[in-house]
This record gives structure tokens, sequence and C-alpha cells, in this order.
């Protein structure tokens, strides 16, 4: 994996930039849509090129519990497996650890966790997490890690971002397959000062880019922000920054801003699935009876496929029908939205006035309140 | 509408003709997958053309229902509404009223029921049936009729056939839009006398075309194809034939020997969602453990998206974690196959070796079990 900055704004430190990988090149900033099991909820690979995706996530989690890593390599890893020929991302499964299993027990080789499918127990390790990652064979891979909730105490935080720091080392010498990407994470929930500690410590061992963990959940606004601006100052600019789930569009525009080069979140794809769609003006929620004889599009002006096809009165039929068809429709208007927005911020970069486009993207947010 | 036989079969009743719409031409024997509620569940209408699919079916009593037939009138009509720009038929709720409602009380001008959606009441007869129609504008529309259950007496089926023709012509009178087509419904249940009299009475009102209904609703396949056989006796040979809710490749196969030239179905539709495959080496089960590891296509060499694309171990996977793309892959994949068997009887009709065709497809399925 090769990546460059092509261009840096003079206000911030907001950075255009491309990944080159086996599997393609990506320009970033760039979000990547979440596809957990092995698919984008709601569409297909064909849909998610056409809609501009460069990039996919999968989760190491849940493809090791189901259908199982060795299954995925055995048919020609996930690239195949899954009909996506361009680039994927797979986290580490730390995350989902922490949020998914029940009867965790940490210890300094791994979790013993119950899979949320069946109960059965299992482990994961820094030595397990890199033989499923190379078998799936994701072009960019994680390092395991422990993800600390917001509220976690200083003490705690401390100890667990040594170990997070041994899991990454492990998962170092553990060694990726020929041609991918190992990403560290660092953690350090809301201090400052231990944020610095797990950058310093990863970038020492030298990882192909970094992510910022231990973020999205739960604490507030101004806090991450905090916390981001304290991390990348430490985190080498040569190399691409990734802040793990993460966000809303006004999150993603204020960390592109801190220098934040790739985002995931399943914002876009979980809202069309709840009729909640994005717009420049807003929100939108499909289902409100004011949308039930609208002929007019989601978004006058999209380009998307949904867009240059329904009105609002069928989005709104399918969606309380429950019609199959309607998570479709709907995901494919978030997921170009997203991915519009992020080519548009990367023009604003490469044109140096990123600063306006982040007032006038506030501004029609405003209006639409 | 125009249709023209353009070819008869020797050895038997079959024959390939061809439909001409406003909204395009199709040949017959034709399949027409079901889109109740103004969507063919699981796929776009892009795919649908793509996979091969000449007209659509969609249900009057669910439009009527939600979203409402006038909403869509407002909208500019069912095909704009969903999209589809090819020929339409669309049922007259009959059958919808005696086998989802609850409450339903017949009377000489129309049938009172329940809602299946929130159980409000509402009437049908064959004046709103028709209204309702020509706000959805399908090229092709319904007489109102009484189905009747396959265990019902002679006395009040033959009661029941009156009240259909009744109604038959009420329709005809009450009048259809511009270019759509009116078929009238042969009742009659399994007493071929009482076929007879539902079929003369409507031939002699002269309809676009003429439906077969009140079967496949419990009867056995030999019954219901001696019912077929008296019944097509006295429909004309000019006109298209439907048989409603019909069926199984087999049932299609044998009754396009007697003649019938239109079938609708929820089977290939619905099996795909339950996960089962039609091949032509019998059904596949997609959740058997068999699959797992099995990067072979549903079938072999069948040129459908789904096989060209995927193997039955995603495809497994998908269906186990109730991914939407499963529904949406599956579907493709049986709706291709009941197209492209179409396909190949108006091939082996034009070609003069059905009755070739019709042993060859017995013996896979023979072999298979």
């Amino acid at each position: 994996m090769e990546f460059r900055v092509l261009k840096r704004c003079k206000s911030n430190n907001a950075r255009f930039g491309e990944i080159v990988t086996d599997h393609g090149r990506l320009e970033t900033p760039v979000f990547m849509p979440v596809g957990t099991s092995g698919a984008i909820k709601g569409i297909s690979p064909g849909e998610a090129k056409d809609i501009g995706v460069e990039i996919v996530l999968a989760n190491t989690y849940h493809l090791y519990l189901r259908p199982g890593h060795k299954l995925i390599e055995n048919i020609g890893g996930l690239h195949r497996f899954m009909n996506w020929s361009g680039p994927i991302l797979t986290d580490s499964g730390g995350f989902q650890v922490y949020s998914l299993s029940k009867l965790r027990t940490i210890s300094p080789e791994g979790v013993t966790f119950r899979s949320h499918l069946d109960g059965s127990t299992h482990f994961l390790g820094p030595e397990k997490v890199m033989e499923i990652q190379r078998s799936l064979g994701a072009d960019i891979i994680m390092t395991f890690d422990e993800c600390t909730p917001s509220g976690a105490e200083h003490d705690y935080v401390r100890a667990s971002v040594k170990l997070t720091e041994q899991w990454a080392r492990q998962c170092l010498e553990e060694g990726k397959k020929n041609g991918q990407a190992l990403f560290g994470i660092v953690q350090g929930g809301v201090y400052p000062e231990l944020r610095e500690m797990s950058a310093k410590g990863l970038v020492s061992m030298g990882f192909d880019g970094y992510a910022l963990g231990g973020l999205s959940v739960g604490e507030d606004k101004h806090t991450r922000e905090r916390v981001i601006k304290a991390t990348m100052e430490f985190l080498p600019e040569e190399k691409p920054i990734y802040l793990m789930g993460v966000g809303t569009p006004e999150d993603i525009i204020e960390s592109v801003k801190m220098g934040v080069d790739m985002f995931d979140c399943v914002l876009p794809t979980r809202n069309a699935r709840n009729g909640m769609l994005f717009t420049n003006k807003g929100k939108l929620v499909i289902k409100n009876a004011r949308y039930a004889q609208d002929s007019s599009p989601i978004e006058e002006g999209c380009g998307c496929y949904t867009c240059s096809h329904y009105s609002r009165a069928y989005l709104r039929h399918l969606f309380l029908s429950k019609e199959i068809l309607s998570f479709r429709l709907n995901t494919i208007h978030n997921l170009y939205y997203y991915t519009h927005f992020m080519k548009e911020i990367r023009q604003a970069i490469r044109d140096d006035r990123l600063a306006e486009f982040s007032h006038g993207f506030y501004r029609r947010e405003i209006k639409s309140l």
C-alpha cells in the first residue's frame, strides 16, 4: 500500500491524498461504508461502485463467527467471496468484542468471549486476529486493541493502553500477508496524555497507518474533538489517519480539518433502513405523512439512482409496505450523499476553499432547522 | 391490446403468440412475476428487465388499501409510480378479498370486507374495481369475481358463477381506459358444467381475453387439469388465456399443452426469500450444510447475474445472516429460471418439439429425485 499527500489546506490541517492498494487506488479523505458480514446491507457491489464507493469495511469479528475465515480463504478470499474487486479494510474485532459480546474476560493474551449469535465461547488475541485477517485478505488490516468505554477511569485506561500497545507489537511480529497494510489503533480514552502515550508507542513500532479508536462511544462532541486534536500531533504526517466509527457529516468535516483521512460509520446505511435520509437541507424522515403525495425526489438535483427514478411518495409507500426495495433505494441515496459529500470535501481541499465549503455546509444545515 | 397466435403445436393445443400493448410487446406463453404492492419483492425494475421479465402483475386490492389508487393516479399512474415502463396486469382484487380479508359480506353489489392491514371496513364491487384499475392504468385489467373455495358445493358455486357473470357485465359497462384490455374471469369451481356455463356467459359478452380463476386453491393436480381442459373448449382461440395463480414449472408446462398463454405465481419470488432455489435438477435449499464450502454457482451454466458472480457458499452465508442481498440474489435466480423456462417453452413450440422438451424436462426432474 502506498499513501501520498497530494495537497494540504493552508488554513487548517486538512489534506487531499491517495492510497494505492493491490485492488485499486482511492482518494482521501474517504468514507468507507460498512459491510459487516461481507455485504453492504441493502445494496450490491455493483451498486456500491456506481454510487462511487471506493473502499468497503468488513468486520473480522462477524466473519470469524460466521461463515468462518478459513471458509472464506478456501473460496478465494473476501474480495472474491463478496464479489467486490476494490479495496477492503477489515477491523480487528476489538470493538465488537467489547460492544456485542457477553461474559468477556480480558487477559494479557487476549479476550475470551461468548458469541452474540449462539453463546459459544471463543478467544481472540493478536495472533488469532492476524491469522483471521490474513485469511480474509483485506488490503488494510488493523491491530487488535482494547476499546475502553467513555467513562473509564484514568488508571484503567492507562493499563489498557499498555495492553493495546503490547498487542499491537504482537500483531506486527505475527505478520501480515503480502500486499496488506497494517494500521495501529491509538487508544487512551478521553485523556490527552494517554492518547499521546498510545500514539508515541505505536509510532515507534512503525505501522502503515494509524487509527483513532475508542471514540464515538458516548463522549460528547467537544471532548471528542479535543482528543482527536491532542492525538493528531503525535502521528506522522506521511501516514494515513483513520478515525474509527465516525460519523455524521458534521463530525467528518471537523475531523478532516484536523487531518483525518479515513472514516467509517453505519450511519448512512442504518439510517436508510430506518427511513431517515440525508439531504443538503437536513434529514428527511420518509414515513412522514407530508410526503404521501409528493412526486418530487428525495432531493432535487441529487444524481443518485433513487432520486433519478423515484418519488418521495413511492419511497414512503415502499417503506410503509416494508418492501425490500425500500431498504435498497434508501441506502443507495444515503451512501451517494456521503460519497458525494466526501468528493466535495476533496475538491474543496484541492481548490483551497475548505473553510468556505464548511461555512456553506453549516449555513445550509442551519437554514433547514 | 393486440393478440396474435403465431404458431400452433401439432401434437397438442400449445401455441406461441404475441401481445402488443401501449407499453410494449411480449411473447406468449408468458410468466408474470408478482409485484403485489407495486414492486417485485426483492428486485428493481431494471433487474426485472435484465432477467427478461416481460410483464409484471400488481394487486388492485393491495394498492387500493395502500397507498390508494387516487394517489398513484396523481403521481402519473402505476407505471411511473413503480418505475416500470413495460406492460402491467392488475388483478381485480377478488382473490385477495376472499383469501386475506376477515368478515367479508357478499351482496349482489359487491363485497364488504375488513382490511388485513388495519381492520378498517371497505367495499369493492365491479364499479369500484374498474375505477381503481382505470386509476392505476395497467395495460391489462381484470373483471371482479367471486373466487369460490375448492370444497364449495355445487349449488353455491352455481349461484356464485351467476354473480361473477353479472359483475363481469357491470365491469364491461363501467368501461376501461383507452388502451386497456379487460379480461373476464371464468369461475365454476371443480364442476366442468359450471365452468362451461361461466365460460359461455363471459364469451357472449366479448372480452379482450379470458382468465381461469379459482384454481390452485387446494384442489388436486388431476382435478385442476380436468377443469382446465373442460374450460378451454369453450374459450375462443383468438383470445389470450390466462391461468391465474399457477404455478410450478410442471403445472405450467401441462397447462401450456392445453393452450394457456399467461401465468402468474408468487412461487419463484416467495421461494427465493425462503432460500429455495429452482434448478434443472430440482429444488436447492441454500441453507443446507452441504453448500457451506461450495464454491460453485446455484446452477452450472445458468446465465443469471447471481450464478455469474456468487458461490453457493456466499449465498448460504447471506441467507443465514439474513442479509437483504440474500433475498435479492435468490429472487434474481428464481425469476431468471422461470423466464428462461418460458423462453425454452416458446422456442420448443416454434420448433414443433414441445413434447420432446417436456419429456426432457421430466427426465431431468426424475433424475434429481
